[in-house]
Parts: C-alpha cells; structure tokens; sequence
C-alpha cells in the first residue's frame, strides 16, 4: 500500500497482483507456442537485435515451440480420447448395449491411454539448470526476475512436496496430461451441474421436495459423518498394524466423508432415462444427486474451515464445530441468493425486452447471465458451482418461459453439449490420472475400509431417512425404491474434482487413490448391473418421465396397497407439506406472473392498493394465457383447489376451469380436482391411516402384472 | 538429458517443461481463489500444522482470495459490457438503427469503462517485497524456489519492459482486466474464423473464387509492401523532425503493412445482411476478408522470420527473402492441408457411421473434430487459424450434408453463439484498450501518415486488381462495386490480434496504437456510413442472398451493358476458368459421393477396375439421391451441361434431367443449360468481344429502374 515500496531495485521482486496458482489451463492449454514463436521471433527480428540476447531468445524460442507442440499433443490425446468414446458410445447405443455407461467407456479409454503413457513413453527429464539464491520466509503470487538485465514476471504455480521435486521432471508427456485441479472445479462443473439443474424435470422435483431436500441435506450429513468416523477407525488401526507412514486426522477423516458423499448416479440416470423408469424415483435419485453436490462442496469447506484454536491440535472444539456450521450455513445461502437473483434478472429482462425476436441475442444473454452468476458468487466468496445449480433451476422455472422457441432449444442444446463434452473429459481424465498420476498412495486397508464404509454410510443414510420420511409421505417410498438408491450410490466427478483439488498431504494423497477406485468401481459395477436389479427390484419401467402415469394403473395407488378403483388417486396433492404449498402459491400467484408471461395476472392476486404497480408488471400475454394455464405451469404439482386456498374471491373461475383439466387427465397426469372443502377435509383429517395399512403390504408393480 | 542433473540441490532450479508465458487464463481467469483458500485452509488442517508456516499460509491464502475477487470483478465488468451491448443492440435492431453496428457499439461501451477504471479507480499498488538473488543467463520458463524447505513452483508468464517494472503494481485493477494477448489469438479468433468458413455463402463464393483468391492473395501482398514502403517513408520524415526515440526497422514497417491488410468488414457484411444487398458484391467482399486475414497471418510471421544474415543488419536480403516466401508458401499450404484433412476425416466418419441418429454425439463429435484442427495445426508448427478457416469450409461443403437436420442447426448454432461472443469481446475489450493498456505510444505523424497509407494501398490493392480481373471476367466488377470494396476496407479483430500479440517494442507499441485508432475510426465512421453509400453507389438490395437473382433482371446482364432478353443470361457458367471447372468436376463426380450422401454413385464415375472400391465407398442414398441433384449439390456452379464434358456417357441422363431444372429456375437461381455442343463453341470463341462491349458502359441497375 505504500507506493514508494514500489520503487525497491531488487533484481527479484514479488508482485502481489497476480493468484499464486496460475492454471495449467483449462481445455486450451495449447495457447502458447506459436504466438511466442512469432513473437519472440519478431523481437529479435524488431528489436534491438543484440547478438548475445538473440541466441538466448533462439533458445527460448526453441523450448517454448517444443512445449507448445507438446501441450497440443497431449490436449489432441484428450480429443482422440473423447472422439474414441464418441464413436464406441454409438456403436453401443446402435446395438442396445446398455452393461457399461459412456462415462464408464471414457475412463476404460483413458485407463488405456495412461497405461501406454506411463510405460510406453521414454522419461525425457529436461535439462536443468539451477539458479542460487538466498532462501525467503515466504512465497510470493508473482515473482519478478532480473535476468541480465530484463525482467521476467513468474507466477506461482504451487507448492511441490519435497520428496517430488526430484521426480518433477520425469515425464513431460505426464506432466502436460495434467491439469490444474482447479480447471475441474471451475471450468469442467459448472456447465456440468448447470445443465442439472435447467435440465430439472420441475414436476416430479417438487413433487417430492420434501423427501429431495431430506435425503440432501439431512442424508449427506449423516453419511459424512459415519464415513468419516469409520475411516478414523480404519486409520486407527492402520497406525496399530503399522501401515500409516504419514499423520493422518479425524478432520481428514471427516474431509473424506463430505467429498465420498456426493454422489453421482450418471450412469443409473441414463438408463433409467432411457428405459424410462418410474419418474418419482428418477426425480429423487436425481434431485438427490444434484443437491448433495451442492452440500458435498460446502460441507467439505467447512470442515476445511474447521480449526480448532490453538493450530495444532485436532481434537474437538466447539467453537470451532459451530463455526463450521455457521459457515456451511452462509455459504450455501449466498450461493443460494447469487444463484437466485441472477435467474430472477434474466428473467425480469428476457420479459421486458422484446429480446425474444433476435434469438442469438437472447442466447448469448443467457449465457452470460448464467456465467455472470459463477463470477458473482465467486466474488462474493460463494462457492460458484452452488451458485450455478440454483441459477440453472430458477433459469428452467421462470426465465425458459420468456424466451422465444427458437432460444429454448438453442439454450437446451448448447448446454447438453457442453454438460456432455464436460462429463465425458473428467471421466477420461479419470481413466488417465490412474496411471499418470504421480502421488498416488495405494492403501490396501484405507481402499477396503473405504468401500465398507461407504456401504454403510450409504445405507445408514438411505434407510433410516426413508422410514421417516415415510411416516410423513402419502406416496411411501417403497422398499424396492430404498434398495435402488442404495444401490444407485455412485459416485462420480464432483467427487473427483474435490478429491483432486488438494493432493499436498500424504493424507490427501491417499483419499484421492482411494475415490479414484471407488469411482471406477461403482462406475463399472453399479453401471452394469443397473439394468439387472431394476427388473429384479421390479421398479416400473416405460413410463413417460414428462408424464404421470395414467390414473388407472397408478403407482401410488399400488404402492399404498389400494386398487386402482379405490379414492387414494389424488393423494398427489397432499404430499406437499403446508410450507411448500404456501411456497407454490406465492410462486403461482406472483412471482410467475410477475417474472414470466404466464400465471394469473398480477391485477387481480396483488392488492389493489398496488395497482399501478401490478399493470406495470403484468404482461399483456398474461391476460390471453390466464386460463387455461400454460403448458409449462402444469409443472406445479398445485392442483386448483389448492389456489382457491390463497385468493379466494377468484374461486369460481378456478373451480370453472378445472373440469376441463379433469377432462385432459392423460396430458395432466395423475391429478384429479376436489372441491376445496372436500380437501381440507381431508387434510385435517390427517393421513395417520393410510399411513398404518399401506406399511409392510407386498409390493405389486403393474409391469410385472402385465408380464 | 543428464538425469543425474536432476538431483542439483540449489534453492533456485529451473525446469524447462512448461511453456513460457503461462496465460491469464482465456475467458475464465475466476478459476483461481476458492479452490485455493480451501486448499490452503485443507493444508493447513490436515498438513503438519507447524504454527509458523500456517500463518504465512494465511497471509498467502488472504491474497489469493482477494486476487480471486479482483479477478472475478474484472470478467464480471466484460460480462457487464457484454449484456449492454446486447440490451442496446436489441434496442437498436428494434428501432432499426443502422448507423452504429454491435461491434461499434461495444467498443464505445468498452471505452467508457475504460476511462472509468482508468481516471475513476484509486492506484492501489501491492505489498512489494524483494528478493535477492543473483543474476543468471537466461530466463526459464519454470522455477522451483525453495522457501524455508518448502518447493514452490513458478510459471514465466513474460518479459517485462525495463521501464515498466516499477509500473507493473500501479493498478491492480488495469492489470486485472489485460488479458494475455495470446488468448486473443487461441481461444477468440478460432471460432470467430471458423464460423465465417462455416458460414459461407459456397454458390457466390465459388462462383467468384478467382477473384476472391487474388483479391486475397495478390491484394493482401501488394497493400503489405505499398503500406509498409508508405510507412518507412514516414518514419524517415518522423526521424528527420525528430518525433521517433527509437529504433524502427524497415521490416518493423511491413509488419505493420502486413498486420493492418486483414480487412474485416464485419459491419457492412452485417448491414449488407441485412438490406439483402447484392450478393455477388457480398460474395466478394465477405470471401476476400476471410482469406486475407488467413493472408495477413501467415504473411506478418513470414515477415518475421524474415531475418537478414548478421543478425543486426535490417538491410533487404535476397536469402532472407526467399526464405521467407518459402516459410510463407509452408505454412499457408500445410495449414490448409491440415484444415481440409481433418474436414474430410469428420465428413468420413458422419458418413459411414449412423451417428445422425444421435445428434448430441454428432454435434460433440463434429465440435471436437473441427477444434482438433486448430491442435494438429498448432503441434506441426502451423497456423492454427488458418486451418480452422479452411476446416470450417470443407466442414461446410462435405460434412454439413451428412449431418442429421438438428446437429445441423446445432453446430451452425453453437458455432454462431461462440462466434458473436467472441467478435463482441473482442471489440469490447479494443474499447477497454485504449485507456487501460499501459504501453500506448501516440504518434500523430505516425497515426495520420497510417491513415493515409491504408487509403492509398487500398486503392492500390482494389483498383489495379479490378481492372486486370475484368480482363478475365464475362461478369465485370463495376465502377460502384470497386468503389464500395474500396470503401469497405475496415479492420477489425484480426489486425487488432496480430497487433497486440507483441507490444515489447517501441515501435510495436506505435503499432498498436495506430491500429486501435485504424479500428476505431473504421468501425465507427464506415459502419455508420454504409448504408447512404450502398444507395449512393446504386448497389441493388433486396435480394434473396440464398438465391441468384431472377433471371430476367440478372445483375451479370446489366453489368455488361445487355438488355435483359439478351444471350448473355447463361454467361454464369462460363465464369469460372478451366481449373476451376476441372476442380468442380472432380468435386461432383469423386469427393462429394466419396465423402457425402449426395452426388453421382461412385460405380458410374469411377472406372470399371475400381468398382469394389466405390460399391463400398458409395452409400445407399446416393443411388436415390442421383437425379435431381439435391440442393446442397445446387450451391455448385456447375451446370449439368458442364457434367457432360467430364462423363460422356451419362450425358444423356444429365440433359434428361436439366429441363426440369430449367423448370424451376425460380430456385435453381440464373443457371440455364445449353447443349453442351452450343456452350463448347460458347468457350472457344473466347470472351473477347463481350469484354469490350462492357468496358465503360454506364452502369443502369434494375433497383434504380424499379424505383
């Protein structure tokens, strides 16, 4: 801060400016050579051209060509990789082979290609030189060099362990295959977990958000937690037998927990999706999958930030666990907000602007917009991969319906493929970093622990949490469907991406050996065996996910025991519990209108002391789409007896429209309309009966009755 | 190559893998804090908890984060810029305003943030801290500094100035937002390129390819050295008064000759668009800008590497020269073998693979394949832009035809979102530019004396090539159509690239300057003034620039002085010169069933002796697509009279089929067929008569007898 510090001649001076890790980069690491080539080029042609300087840039310029055309290899390796899966995920989709996955098929190809990189390539170390200096106290972000003369800015890359930095220069094919691990964190998941959530399937989402936000929340806590406290059993006895070369904490332990807790159920999706299995169990597999990420990310930093006073003990503190807390707490309700409130904007703008007759204005604004959010969050201290999923489910809820036609599906598409070149790269890399990784740490005992353990955790969470759950739920979540989600712990690249993110410590070392083999496992295995247990588990398959089941063959009708001429048909709309129901209505009745071009109009659900303000909000199109509700409302799990609850006076027009939506049953799915009176009848009555007799009644899936 | 070299124990070593000048990260600098501050705080956690490194950890872990921040500030200000541009283009189409394009429009938005951060922003300089060391040789691209036991590695991200150092910290947030200019050059301009390869308009291109080549090639050439000569005369005259303190080479002048040929008419492309402006005018344009800035490329590094014996003599050198023609001949043809190897590789693989049934794979694949390009380029020591111009063309010719309809959209989608973000960043940022860049040299001498070279070696460049064009041409080049593509001579992104790419020298730096304020004033005085010269030249819009004009108010006829009911309606086939004939021919008949659905089978082209081969090459579809041609074939120039002369014996079938084309001329644009007796006869008399006829004939356009 002070200026006149700025004027120090030290030929090594250190710049604060810069980060101290400068990225490997991200997919285009290519960047440099032939721009250096001409460059450097052009100065000795340009420049003064002093001989001696000449022939040092001459070398330069030879080494950094060389590199430049190693850093396109080894990306063009990445490219062949992809292509290779690509064409292999065709032949197999073309042939209904469905026992390995293509994220599977990407690591198989990348566990190959490591192997022919690791043994098939010569260790060309490169030559050093080494330069004395007298040693610092501290590292600088930017480094600045006076070398004969000129100055040369270096940036921190990181901190090497000791004992690598003789093997740094092994391989340079090795080297240049490996990426920053902040490029997985903040290029590779964004588009990744964005895609999740504008991707949401809303209906069967909401539907069962109270049992999503359970298994998220409540369900990762308790698997990080038991995981974490298995592996420190596990450690304690490594260090009895003697197997633990290195320290090794209870907060490490824990740290394990959070990161081998977010799941990633990408091949089960896939085929349920293309088996088109039972929708409310797809919506909680996947609903689970997406939100756990999120609490995987925060949970995982707040244990990081977990240090207890006094540094260098590691017992408990209770301060400091409350602090973790409260950090959890803040940062996922600031990624929350950020991801929130740029939806919240893109939409207001994609409305108000007549935006929609120029859809590649439209796409690039949304792009950016969903960009802008990761950038906010990150600049707020948020975590921006959060921040996006939230971003993502608030474009799909309100933004989607303003854009033009055109822009839905450009939006759609271009965040498939992104999702899907993003998805397929980690995968690969994962196949890679088993060979070409250079600090693993293979411990037989951690790796076996681990899997137990994460056995245990998955079904300490699943089980348990269920039989709560459906003590609360209309529609119970079936045995069949508890024993496909425990099955369906996978676990994928968010897992990676935060194992890979800090490899210093031996502790960390070994955590990330062992959630690449678990990765690989679970892939591999689970993958395969997916479509086996489904028709073991007997879980309905061919159904539509975009629609409910038709009423006469119901799923929840069969699973609460009843038959299908019986009165439980329309529980649907008790599922919710009241909070979410208050939610739908607020959403229905003004965010929706005042954000999309759809809902009722504001005009008449707004007070009338704010009339002005409702008619400046209200589009026109909202007056011609008021009734019947638009096609993407029908996404509200709300029937219409509910919003007769919220604003009364318009009762009748509800009511009068909804006998035409009992007509279209097959398009609206399983919802039927009651009169209101009849449904807070039923709801005050409460659902303690239903509850009793549906519990412990043989399961009898209608596609088994119909095979 | 010694390893034993590896094990030198100083506190300094230097490790040659990584490239020099690590990048600034392309679009995505954010990447760097979070990941950071949580590992760093994981580190400090899990890691030994010595009590002195964990305070040095926080004071790193501080900094990052708040050089994360800064970083996600300045993207987050470009994302800003971004959206207002879109907001205000949308207003402006919406308004139809015409006299400012998006492009203008960002660079004024990026100029007012420029001057904000610049005049607006306090002076923050960092925390700076010397270290001592001793002087080495030479400067390498990574370090390993040994701080207090601890390896850190350091990236060289470049040279500074010598009189820049104590600058380098003045304001962090100028620094913040100047990218490196290699990302300009790696990740923004291929897929600008690619998409106008993409994009092109193939019937107008090819019908005007000879023109187009030496509009592209001669032109480029010839405005290089009249430009560069031009400009060593200033600089003498700036010498002589005394306005140049330093060095300023003559092939520092054909440099900036080279850089400032590559002609980017973006804005009155986008207005001729839009008015639906003549589409051979447009043809031409549009094809010479994309090849020049291939030209200007692959010139300004020849020129470079154009490097007299001696090294400090800068005197001409026929050696030299001809090595550079040579490096310029190498380069240009290998990175047009390495675009059109790849293209033809993807359109072999989307042939004969069912992959159009998945158009998520297509599409991934298709992305992957034409980036590959830009990789292969790179790694043989070619131009990577170059080759992805040339990628996207033969993507366009032979691949778009096997694509299913949706990647089809797809890809032209994805590649037209990338492409208008990209073009607009970087139009942006040239706005940014001119306040935040540190380096500025303002030269009025220089900056007018610019001006007026650009002028003169325009006309030089469009006049004399027009004159001896028409020489050849039935389908003259008017006087209003010189005029117009002397007029249009605006420069963009490309000049702005290649300008950047290299600021370390003061005569660079004068450069640079100059070609921002050439941008500026381009951008903004030509763009605004497009529309009242289109109609002051009398240049004809309204056309369906899919389509040839009508044939009975054909622009060829009018050009050359015809009435409409005259014979010269049928002189379009005849514009194209024998190789070129030759050349589509070879197309029709080998490449195109080769490579695509469409086309003649292979068993009718190709001789007996090779019929297994083309019974394999030759797809199922061809056979129904024979006859009629299908209407990606119809973007050929070839009649089928013209088909005649390459396979004799299907003439029959050819003719058979040509009356129906003559049918539907509506659509099959000015192309009428002859008896190919009737049109060989047409050749043979040559063109002479015709030619003198048209020379300085008044030029009547059917827009101004319309109106």
């Amino acid at each position: 801060m002070e200026p006149g510090d700025t004027a120090r001649p030290g030929p090594w001076r250190a710049v604060r400016a810069l980060p101290p890790r400068l990225l490997l980069l991200p997919l285009l690491p290519l960047l440099l050579g032939r721009g250096l080539r001409a460059g450097a080029a052009a100065s000795s042609a340009g420049a003064a051209a002093e001989d001696s300087s000449a022939m040092e840039e001459l070398a330069t310029e030879k080494e950094a060509e060389e590199s430049h055309r190693q850093d396109s290899v080894s990306l063009l390796t990445f490219i062949l990789l992809l292509t290779l899966t690509i064409l292999t995920i065709w032949l197999f989709k073309h042939r209904r082979v469905r026992f390995l996955h293509e994220t599977g098929l990407a690591m198989i190809y990348g566990l190959i290609v490591g192997v022919i990189l690791r043994y098939g390539t010569p260790a060309t170390s490169g030559r050093d030189k080494s330069l004395s200096c007298t040693q610092e106290d501290r590292a600088f972000s930017t480094l600045l060099v006076n070398v004969s003369g000129k100055f040369f800015e270096y940036t921190l890359k990181g901190e090497i362990s000791p004992g690598k930095v003789n093997s740094v220069e092994q391989n340079d094919m090795l080297r240049k295959v490996t990426f920053d691990p902040e490029v997985f964190f903040n290029i590779l998941l964004p588009p990744i977990i964005f895609h999740a959530g504008y991707s949401l399937k809303k209906r069967h989402f909401f539907r069962n958000l109270g049992s999503i936000l359970a298994y998220a929340f409540l369900g990762t806590a308790v698997s990080c937690f038991i995981i974490g406290n298995l592996m420190y059993g596990v450690v304690k006895l490594m260090k009895i037998v003697g197997q633990l070369s290195d320290k090794f904490y209870y907060t490490d332990c824990l740290f394990f927990g959070a990161i081998i807790s977010a799941t990633d159920p990408v091949t089960v999706l896939a085929i349920f999706n293309e088996l088109h299995a039972d929708v409310d169990l797809y919506a909680l597999l996947f609903g689970e999958s997406v939100l756990n990420d999120a609490v995987a990310i925060v949970l995982s930093s707040s244990i990081v930030a977990y240090q207890p006073a006094g540094l260098n003990t590691h017992a408990f503190d209770a301060a400091a666990f409350f602090k973790s807390v409260g950090i959890f707490l803040g940062i996922f309700s600031g990624s929350f907000t950020m991801g929130a409130v740029t939806g919240v904007v893109t939409a207001l703008v994609t409305k108000f602007t007549k935006l929609h007759c120029f859809p590649l204005l439209e796409t690039a604004l949304f792009f950016l917009m969903s960009w802008s959010t990761f950038l906010l969050a990150e600049a707020c201290g948020f975590t921006g991969v959060v921040a996006v999923l939230f971003c993502g489910i608030t474009q799909a809820h309100y933004t989607y319906n303003n854009l033009s036609v055109e822009s839905r599906s450009r939006t759609k598409q271009l965040f498939e493929v992104l999702h899907f070149l993003a998805e397929n790269f980690i995968f690969s890399y994962m196949g890679l970093a088993l060979f070409t990784f250079q600090k693993h740490v293979f411990s037989p005992v951690f790796i076996i622990g681990a899997f137990v353990a994460i056995f245990l955790g998955r079904a300490a969470h699943i089980y348990p949490l269920s039989f709560f759950l459906n003590l609360g739920r209309r529609h119970k979540i079936g045995w069949n469907f508890q024993h496909m989600m425990m099955f369906s712990g996978l676990r994928g690249a968010m897992a990676f991406a935060l194992a890979i993110r800090d490899t210093a410590s031996y502790a960390r070392q070994m955590m990330f050996t062992t959630t690449l083999l678990i990765v690989f496992f679970t892939v591999w295995i689970i993958g395969g065996g997916t479509t086996p247990m489904l028709s073991w588990l007997n879980i309905r398959v061919g159904v539509d996910p975009d629609q409910d089941p038709p009423p006469n063959n119901d799923s929840f009708q069969v699973l609460q025991g009843d038959g299908p001429d019986s009165v439980g048909g329309n529980r649907t709309k008790q599922e919710s519990a009241w909070i979410f129901r208050l939610w739908y209505s607020f959403d229905h009745n003004y965010l929706k209108p005042t954000l999309t071009h759809s809902g009722p109009p504001l005009t008449t659900t707004l007070p009338a002391w704010c009339g002005l303000l409702a008619r400046c909000l209200t589009s026109p199109q909202v007056y011609d789409n008021q009734e019947p509700l638009r096609e993407e409302d029908s996404d509200f799990i709300l029937t219409e007896g509910d919003l007769t609850l919220t604003y009364g006076d318009s009762t009748v027009t509800a009511n009068g429209s909804s006998g035409s939506h009992t007509a279209s049953t097959s398009l609206e799915g399983g919802r039927r309309t009651k009169s209101s009176s009849e449904e807070v009848l039923e709801r005050d009555l409460g659902m303690g009966d239903q509850k009793v007799s549906s519990r412990g009644t043989p399961l009898v899936f209608p596609l088994q009755e119909n095979a």
